[in-house]
């Protein structure tokens, strides 16, 4: 037997009791008479103290050996510390050594084994195993385990099922690039690994399963970008005999449930926002309501007056930026160049001081009398001690623009709160999206999404109103899942197809198994999927995932630890009826 | 709103209620004046009446006009039914329809939505989604639900925590084939999916999370036999700090819990075997002990007699056959063809009658007198009224050759019985495997799994006497799970790797991480998993675990139902740096 104890358990209340302890050195204290050591695991810290008048001359000589993250076990008495360490749940005792093997040696980390550590990203992803070690990850997995747990235990009582869909499937072209996977058995075949198990899902509702859930894996080989992974997961969910308010409610009570449960913090029905409104509100589809700042769209008061560069733009929006008023005419300056980075790309930024004695000035103040500006602050709810700041061009850039601009304005002013929890449901997602760069439209959800009732004929004339029932949940700004009610009949699935540029050959190949079975009963289903990766990261109040996924691969796309991808076998290559060429 | 209550939940008590159902259209019987319809979901069936009196007739005619596996929603009362249905939950109600609505219509199914359909193995995968309609499928899904939630409670309750591992790792040449998956921003090289997190797990370890466990999809690219899938569900577990008897503790536990949460069944402290004890006694590492039939060696009894059979063989051993004397003739001529099959291998089968009256009669009476005979009955444990079957040959080929006949004829005599569970764990496995073809040996578990103490030295002079620290799970004649202790330090590992004749450099290049790993600071660790699919089918009382696969793939290793594998685009393949070759 290892240990009887672990090392965060030994309270004052167990003085006297002979225990076995075994853990890591955090650290070691020699004062000569007597060494304290540190010793750690995933529980905890306990204080083991030798000592020249109570411990045998051998073990004490040999605690001297011992290094940092050397792997011992002790024997000893637990005993009370005369001086009590009260930040530490086993502060009040240490143990009095008898007894010391030394499990496993160990070289000296690469990086200190600390909260804060002196290892660079790079370093720590190479020795994940060490950087495991340390508290903000170790308790991340943690945080993620009781998070996952939670999910699990909601949705199985709300009558969930959890079904494991498969992971070897099929090409499609639609949505992101797949991993293949070459069939051995299959000369010139491939499988695919899911980017998600939609149509799998969308199956068991055929089938009859009425209410499936998974956290499961699911793969894009895409350009990564920072805090993307190449696999990713979701908790992913799907019901029959249902309408979006349905969805809406179990979801918002999982939400709820986790909020509760996680972070200790109830939350109120969560609102909902119309697509249309958060981006005319916020130029985004997943604003962060913590704060206020909407936006106010000035044409009507900023336009026909001589200033061109507003007669011009397609869409003229401000912000009131709450006690702006106090930024120095440098610190505008600033915020000038901040907007004009390539990151945001605006051309320029219009402001108005509006001063504590109800007055104006603005950098336009040669085109905008007071009465003017007053209809600005009127619009862009603006108050005396605020400043205003405005944007103009291209409807979808300036709002882009305006939004990056109030988030970085909201964090600088401290109000994004990570223990502060401000979910949202945006509803009514367009169904389609019009790509700039080909003037076509694809599918905003996926082309399994149902248009709302009665707008599918708008497909022909107006492809761009149609509107979907598709619905994102957005929690602190962060866009945490989405879904839609889905097509189940075969003919609008078809149109769909069709609509989408498939060929009926292509949708037939592709998804002729998921049309065929819209045939034999398709019940009326919907669902949605949460990336747990990013909501695990909020409710831990992170902004980044990485430290909440185990073994996480670089940018690009490598694990560095284990040095994946690598070449494999000519062999290997050969059975798989492959070669490769540059 | 499609529902107020689903099709499984109105009872007398719901008498004149209004409800709203909605479901499948199981069948229909139309008296004329009278249409009866079986409304199902996946909680049950309710009946539905429309009747000429009281319904609307135009309600009446739609009514006739629906087909099996329609879906349809229905508003109506609940009423009390004239003749009412035992066999059903809902059985004393149904419900008098005012409204219907159609909300799909259905093909007629290629095979009958029954507990018992007519449809072919093929058929029902080629439309699995209507083959999860059917109960038999439908509730091994919910039961496999309910054995992954009991598993995660009780190892969350143990202090695991469920850690995903990544899925996109590196190809190893030890164990299986891999699958692998190019990578397109790294050209030529190659991720692998996992066989299992074993790696990983390790590392978690080093990393000091103490207890992990993970349900988890693996991958082997093997030829496949009946009942083996390329993908797979492990419960993967792995603990730090821990000897053998700590995890077979934590893992009787699991499945004690299991057993008792899932299928009501209380079991005893389960059984230790040492695997040289289960070959001896039941020609099989993982013995079915729902029942006797231990082997008897007979060579001291058999041998050096004239019988020149036996004398030659290295092993002779028989079972007693309870109650076999009843055989005719001819039946045991037929069980002596049975053994001869290639399948099982024999060359032939010696029996011996033992009669009521205590003599013998055997097929071998010129050499054997009744003393000696009654020497075999002594050593199989006959008791009058059985008969003793006996083979002899090669040690190994003839303990698995009568291990074949004992499950054959504990099968004929109904001795195994799926509710019954006999869970028996099989400990001190050899660590090493000869491999007959090559005449080298290589790792029996794992090249991670640790010799026994103070036997690594035997690897020069003995290698197959090496026994490790290892141990199966064996439940009802099947491997359930199995694992071992760990090496955790580096000069063992560089020892194993060397003694199973990888190079040092191919070591390094292979798992060189783990062994730097190993350098840091890792603790004794050691591990278990169970397989899912198995498990689930066995608790199930259920021979094979293709039911209990949402979407199984076939011999092939093909889905029939989305036809993968399949080609892909010549574009994705250049992307990929790869060409297919005959």
């Amino acid at each position: 037997m290892y240990r009887s104890h672990n090392n965060g358990s030994l309270r004052a209340s167990d003085t006297n009791t002979e225990v076995t302890l075994s853990g890591w050195v955090q650290k070691s204290r020699d004062k000569g008479f007597m060494i304290w050591v540190d010793l750690r695991d995933r529980y905890g810290i306990t204080q083991l103290i030798f000592d020249e008048e109570r411990t045998p001359k051998n073990i004490m000589e040999q605690a001297r050996t011992l290094g940092r993250e050397f792997v011992i076990q002790v024997k000893g008495t637990v005993i009370e510390r005369a001086s009590k360490n009260p930040n530490i749940p086993t502060g009040d005792i240490e143990i009095l050594v008898s007894e010391l093997t030394v499990l496993n040696e160990a070289l000296t980390p690469p990086f200190t084994i600390e909260d804060e550590t002196d290892g660079g990203e790079d370093l720590r992803m190479k020795y994940r195993y060490l950087d495991i070690r340390r508290n903000p990850v170790k308790d991340s997995l943690i945080f993620r385990h009781r998070v996952a747990m939670e999910v699990r235990k909601y949705l199985s009582n709300e009558d969930f099922i959890e079904v494991e869909t498969p992971y070897l499937i099929k090409s499609t072209p639609e949505g992101a690039r797949d991993f293949v996977v070459p069939s051995r058995m299959n000369e010139g075949q491939f499988y695919a690994l899911p980017q998600s198990p939609q149509t799998f899902k969308q199956l068991l509702m055929v089938g009859g399963m009425d209410k499936y859930f998974q956290i499961v894996k699911c793969f894009r080989d895409e350009d990564l970008r920072a805090d993307r992974q190449p696999e990713f997961t979701q908790i992913d969910c799907e019901m029959a005999f249902v309408e979006q308010e349905d969805i809406l409610n179990i979801f918002e009570g999982l939400t709820r449930h986790l909020l509760k449960e996680i972070n200790g913090v109830t939350v109120e029905k969560f609102p909902r926002m119309l697509y249309d409104d958060a981006m005319r509100l916020y130029g985004n589809d997943k604003p962060d309501i913590r704060f206020g700042m909407e936006f106010g769209e000035l044409n009507d008061v900023a336009q026909h007056k001589d200033f061109k560069v507003f007669n011009s733009a397609e869409l003229v929006v401000g912000i009131a930026v709450p006690g702006g008023n106090s930024y120095t005419r440098k610190e505008i300056d600033k915020l000038i160049d901040w907007v004009k980075r390539p990151q945001v790309g605006a051309l320029g930024m219009v402001y108005a001081r509006y001063n504590d004695d109800g007055s104006y000035k603005s950098s336009v103040d040669k085109f905008y009398d007071q009465e003017d500006l007053a209809k600005w602050a009127d619009v862009t709810g603006a108050k005396p001690g605020d400043l205003i700041c405005v944007l103009s061009g291209d409807t979808n850039k300036v709002r882009a623009q305006l939004s990056a601009l109030r988030m970085e304005l909201a964090e600088r002013l401290g109000l994004r709160d990570p223990k502060v929890f401000a979910p949202l449901w945006v509803i009514d997602f367009p169904l389609l999206e019009l790509d700039e760069e080909t003037g076509h439209y694809h599918a905003m959800h996926h082309p399994f999404t149902s248009p709302k009732p009665g707008q599918i004929e708008l497909l022909a004339t107006d492809p761009g109103a149609v509107k979907a029932n598709a619905y994102d949940l957005v929690l602190n700004g962060n866009e945490i899942g989405g879904g839609s009610i889905r097509i189940h009949d075969k003919q609008t699935q078809a149109l769909m197809f069709d609509y989408l540029g498939f060929t009926p050959e292509e949708a037939k190949a592709q998804f002729g198994f998921l049309m065929d079975a819209f045939q034999y009963g398709a019940p009326p289903h919907g669902g949605l999927a949460f990336g747990l990766d990013r909501l695990v990261a909020i409710l831990g109040g992170q902004e980044t995932i990485r430290d909440f996924i185990a073994f996480p691969k670089n940018n690009s796309g490598r694990d560095v630890m284990i040095d994946a991808p690598a070449a494999i076998d000519e062999e290997q290559l050969k059975e798989l009826h492959l070669k490769v060429h540059a």
